[in-house]
């Protein structure tokens, strides 16, 4: 395999995590290891920054702000939902990249993301192959809702299900203050699939948590939510909910009370399902019950980060620039659990095509059967991903996060 | 001053905060250091346990329990909200007290809790002097609403505020992702004293934080608001609010979408005003936007505690039984701020009757012009209180929290 000399183009696209610049301090650090990189050039507002000449170059930072990457939520870089048509259909944009890649010499290419940010990585590669250009696109994953095909679980997922556990249990906690409580509903994100909404259930494992877990995989039937409550009412005075922002009716319709907002991409912006849902739990069934959003602090939730995630999105960054140096394209990273107990993973690579615009769910053998529950074989999944701790920087009682300059 | 000899009822009332348990164990070691005290019971579910009879005897309790209480939210003894009528009018539940007191040899009763608590707290003073039963009573100061009079601040306050700081800088840095962002509404605790909704201000000392802030202590326009709304997003393409539960119209009724519920004291059950925001900026300026409800979360956040609150928590609990020892019955303990800079408190007295029923808001001269955002005058009031860290005692990425037995 002949030695590719060249710059590294980063960039971020999607829904932030709290670990995805994690993964970015993986690029830039393994990137330093290898003479064929010349320097890491990271796109603001990922695709759109290179369309738009508008970069952070790594090299004018200081060596705190990369170090603080590893605590910074949100996208230090920029994100954005950014859908590229297809080269054949319409070259503008790929002739502008195109462009782009050679003032700057680009040669190796990651793209930090989730389904539809693999589809615009597989898109890139593609064109790159076609027109011949030497250069190397990997696909970095992210995501908190999990649910990238062919990897064992996301960077992203661990953090964000350490934060709505322990937050869960916090929540309980503080239900159980009083001997005749309310209903409270929590909704989690997780558009189509459960993974996060599942992971209220790892809250259990202390002694209390949710009574009830309703995933997006499921058709809700309000009338079955209205009865389970209050079955768990009646007999404890208090009910503590878990429920997927996307859980839908049997044919498929949104709960949520959506605001008819689409993104880029076609999806409707979701919300709200937990406050109508304490809102009928209240008027249907008199019961007093009150409403949480978590809404984005689940994925921003830097300051209770799994230092497991933290390590597996560093490592995913480093593993990308890795097999790129090797000679690897047209590939996302991927983790493969290897053991349990003791946790053990390793990295590989999966096609980018077969990635992209996939979502996998929560298989139904993780769901209880009455379908309001996890099962021992999630717990067994999902609570590896949680261990470790990440502690914040304070200062002066506040975090500090990574400041890049332009 | 003759030694009492004798037993602490101990309870917590009203909602809780993440510190209140550590009151509680302020209590508990300070009670070992004084002969006079054989023992230290707890109330289940404040002032109902002891009318039903039903205890937390702490000697019964492992030495982990008790220093958990330091990390544990909800109110670990349970809490009640239930307002005592005066004994004048009806003596039926005094008379059922004054029964527990004997038979438990009950000398020190110490009740943790808001406005409410105090107003109970004084009447069983009232009552245990009138029939001259020879016991001393202190008000033990908790409140995340931090709107008790007579005190600088009550413990709760600096950890829920250490919360919702770092939840909006979080917030903010996920907002911040895409260069076309959305309006981001925060909803935040608060009847009718906006210093939690404030604590959202102390965010923008990062750099970056809330646009606007919407006190309930200042009537609230709908109209003035998506102009603010508006105006802030024209110019930066995104938008952070942070908003109080508690907002009313000029006529003093709630903005919030309230379902009607009253607990005891009369209090309607509010939420659901950021949700009800954001669908009206969706809808009237065709603005995408989204609702965070931090709901419970802040009160119950005992993995972001502020330690400098956890210490004055435990020492409100400490000085109380110091006090009682020394004769001192019918007061609350407060807290006074000797000096900022480094930051020094006192603990002192105030008779109860004039810290119960008493909502003490956010001075206007903490409030910016605008009625938007807050003055330099609150961070240097609210900086001190959030300094410091007690970092969570994990066990398998979940938190340990202090289950007591019966």
């Amino acid at each position: 395999m002949s030695k590719l000399q060249g710059n590294i183009l980063y960039g971020q696209s999607g829904g932030p995590t709290s670990v995805i610049n994690a993964s970015a301090y993986g690029v830039i650090k393994e990137a330093k290891k290898h003479k064929e990189i010349g320097q890491v050039i990271a796109m603001k507002h990922g695709i759109k920054g290179a369309l738009n000449e508008e970069f952070f170059f790594i090299d004018r930072q200081d060596e705190e702000t990369i170090e603080l990457l590893k605590h910074t939520p949100g996208s230090a870089f920029g994100s954005v939902r950014y859908k590229l048509k297809d080269f054949r259909e319409d070259d503008s944009n790929y002739l502008r990249l195109l462009y782009i890649f050679k003032k700057y010499n680009i040669r190796y290419f990651f793209y930090n993301g989730g389904n539809d940010s693999m589809d615009t990585c597989a898109k890139i590669a593609d064109y790159m192959k076609h027109i011949d250009y030497d250069c190397r696109i990997i696909g970095i994953p992210k995501t908190i809702d999990n649910d990238l095909p062919h990897t064992d679980h996301t960077p992203g997922y661990g953090s964000a299900a350490k934060y709505i556990s322990n937050t869960m249990m916090e929540i309980c906690y503080d239900m159980l203050a009083y001997p005749n409580g309310k209903v409270t509903i929590v909704e989690i994100m997780g558009r189509h699939a459960g993974w996060l909404t599942a992971a209220a259930g790892i809250a259990n494992l202390s002694g209390i948590g949710p009574d009830l877990i309703y995933f997006p995989e499921i058709p809700f039937s309000v009338e079955k939510f209205k009865e389970n409550v209050n079955q768990v009412y009646q007999k404890k005075k208090q009910c503590l909910v878990a429920v997927s922002e996307g859980i839908t009716n049997k044919e498929g319709i949104f709960i949520s009370s959506s605001s008819g907002y689409r993104d880029a991409f076609g999806h409707f912006q979701l919300g709200g399902v937990a406050s109508k849902l304490a809102g009928t739990i209240a008027s249907d069934l008199g019961i007093p019950s009150r409403s949480v959003e978590f809404s984005s602090t689940q994925r921003a939730a830097a300051h209770l980060q799994s230092l497991t995630d933290v390590n597996e999105a560093i490592q995913v960054g480093a593993y990308a620039v890795e097999a790129a140096i090797k000679g690897k394209s047209n590939m996302m990273v991927t983790i493969q659990r290897i053991k349990n107990d003791p946790y053990e993973v390793g990295y590989s690579l999966h096609p980018l095509i077969e990635c992209a615009n996939t979502e996998r769910g929560v298989p139904r053998s993780m769901i209880n059967a009455e379908a309001n529950g996890v099962t021992q074989e999630f717990i067994d999944y999902a609570l590896p991903l949680i261990q470790g701790e990440n502690p914040p920087k304070f200062k002066g009682g506040i975090q500090q996060f990574s400041k890049l300059k332009d």
